[in-house]
């Protein structure tokens, strides 16, 4: 049995905990937290709740700590600490920093030999896993990544953090005309705005100004301003019973070409369709766990990502049962 | 410069080289024939053809050997026998036999330290890689792999085998409303008539009895008794004109659950739509012989398949310009 540790119990905590339920071969052994843990209540029966403090007491009873935070404050620095005493897998997804955030837990876990899995999810993750696939299949080509129909947090904050908003939810919804001119070996350049739409959904407050407030959202600059993005103002009722959920999803495409004179071309096509975003990002981090324990079995150390990862190492199988299963 | 020999070279072998001019790490050493090295005329400029006879004397000018002969009869002798000289890389593709190809294949790369990578292409090749990675991530679901629309190979010759037959191609068709239902969460149990129908365009000899035919054809087990078979009977300039092509494609599907009670849905789909099935088939051993001749750098030996491959071999940009380029 694989020895698995959950460091945070949010959506990302609580979706590693049912995915765990569904590796035969992972057992749950202890839920950190930095809340008091009496507060903090789980789904498995008989597991401890621990505080984060007094996790380096259990440094010899977990194979792999998956790390359950936030990208913008929590993993930074959360990573490299408990890297010192575990090996650990991260859902950190903010791109821009990954080559910063990989050199730092690469430095500790160098240092202390432990195995560090960064950035695994599905964006970063499965989805750079297919980009990388596509490009080096068909050099000569073009890639395209379309996110949606989901929910983007950051956007939805964004609203949010508005005067006069009380609750908002941002849907980044695909184009289907560009994502239709793709598929078709068209080839298009995209603009940013034909690419995807915005749509959001808005509760005002008492005083809230649906005009002032529909302007100050597409005019944002970063997040919407790019965009056609369309506003709609609802009810708290309707906001609770049809905006609640965490669907997401997204496609990655390469459009290629070969031949003497490349004149064949070849369309990849890669596509997620999620009804939660935290759970399916929780899934890919439990098969990796499984993935990073088996390369701790090899003495492998120092931080990788998915790029990394041997698909084989994924699975619970054999070699032997793979190729005559599913190869 | 990663050092190429071609064996074997018909539309695999020209495919193989019209990658090999895409990838700028790459050079094409040496074509090995059993032909009348005379009689082959390649593309390359100032590339050698050389009889297979005397691939031996090539032992330490090529790092690795695609091997580009068909599955049936040449691989299952040709790989053991060129492993014993190179690192090698074929795309045997009988799926019931990969288990004993690669006991065959790894006894020999073993006792002679070279690496062989077998059963790459799509399927097997990607499409194995995505049912494994759809499998790992979603333990609790149902696989899906359709193909076409494209040509099967298999199913022309049986056509053409027929009395009365001059020419054929047999188009395997996934059926629409089975993908919808699939890619819908629906978890259809599909029977081999509910997944893909058959389509034959034939031209008949001088005295082909179309009616025999089309009856000997529907009614043929294994091939088209357990399918929606369509026959059609066409001139032979027609069949020139529309019915050269080596298109194909098709689609693996993951439909999966999560949650406490399993209560949210995901699908996870891959999909190639190739102009050249031989081109594309050849690009994914192209940049599966990068990954061997990485492998062999870091002493790896033995037989391996595209499950044992790290995503990140396959390309020619370094870990850190992957991770800042499209993680």
């Amino acid at each position: 049995m694989i020895r698995i540790g959950i460091v945070g119990y949010g959506n990302l905590g609580r979706g590693v905990e049912c995915a765990i339920k569904n590796s035969p071969d992972m057992e749950l052994v202890a839920v950190f937290t930095r809340r008091d843990p009496k507060s903090v209540s789980i789904l498995t029966k008989g597991v401890p709740v621990v505080h984060s403090d007094l996790a380096e007491e259990w440094k010899d009873k977990i194979d792999v700590m998956i790390l359950c935070g936030g990208s913008a404050t929590d993993l930074p620095s959360m990573t490299p600490k408990f890297v010192e005493m575990f090996n650990v897998i991260d859902s950190f997804d903010t791109h821009a920093k990954i080559p910063t955030h990989f050199a730092n837990v690469d430095e500790v876990a160098k240092r202390k030999h432990h195995l560090a899995l960064i950035a695994v999810g599905w964006d970063p993750g499965m989805f750079s896993i297919n980009r990388l696939y596509g490009n080096a299949i068909l050099p000569q080509g073009k890639d395209y990544t379309f996110w949606g129909k989901g929910v983007s947090q950051g956007h939805s904050d964004a609203v949010r953090r508005i005067a006069g908003v009380k609750n908002a939810k941002q849907y980044t919804v695909p184009v289907k005309e560009a994502l239709d001119a793709v598929r078709a070996g068209l080839d298009p350049e995209l603009s940013t705005r034909q690419k995807h739409t915005r749509e959001c959904f808005v509760v005002l407050d008492k005083n809230g100004d649906a005009t002032a407030i529909e302007n100050e959202i597409k005019t944002m600059p970063n997040y919407f301003a790019d965009y056609d993005t369309t506003v709609h103002f609802i009810s708290e009722e309707e906001f609770a019973k049809n905006h609640s959920g965490m669907a997401h999803g997204g496609f990655v495409i390469r459009s290629g070409k070969s031949g003497v004179s490349l004149e064949n071309s070849h369309i990849i096509e890669y596509s997620l369709k999620l009804d939660s975003n935290p759970e399916f990002t929780t899934s890919v981090l439990v098969a990796y766990a499984r993935a990073a324990y088996k390369m701790t079995k090899e003495g492998a150390y120092g931080c990788k990502t998915v790029l990394d990862v041997p698909p084989a190492y994924l699975s619970e199988k054999s070699g032997e049962e793979l190729r005559a299963s599913l190869l």
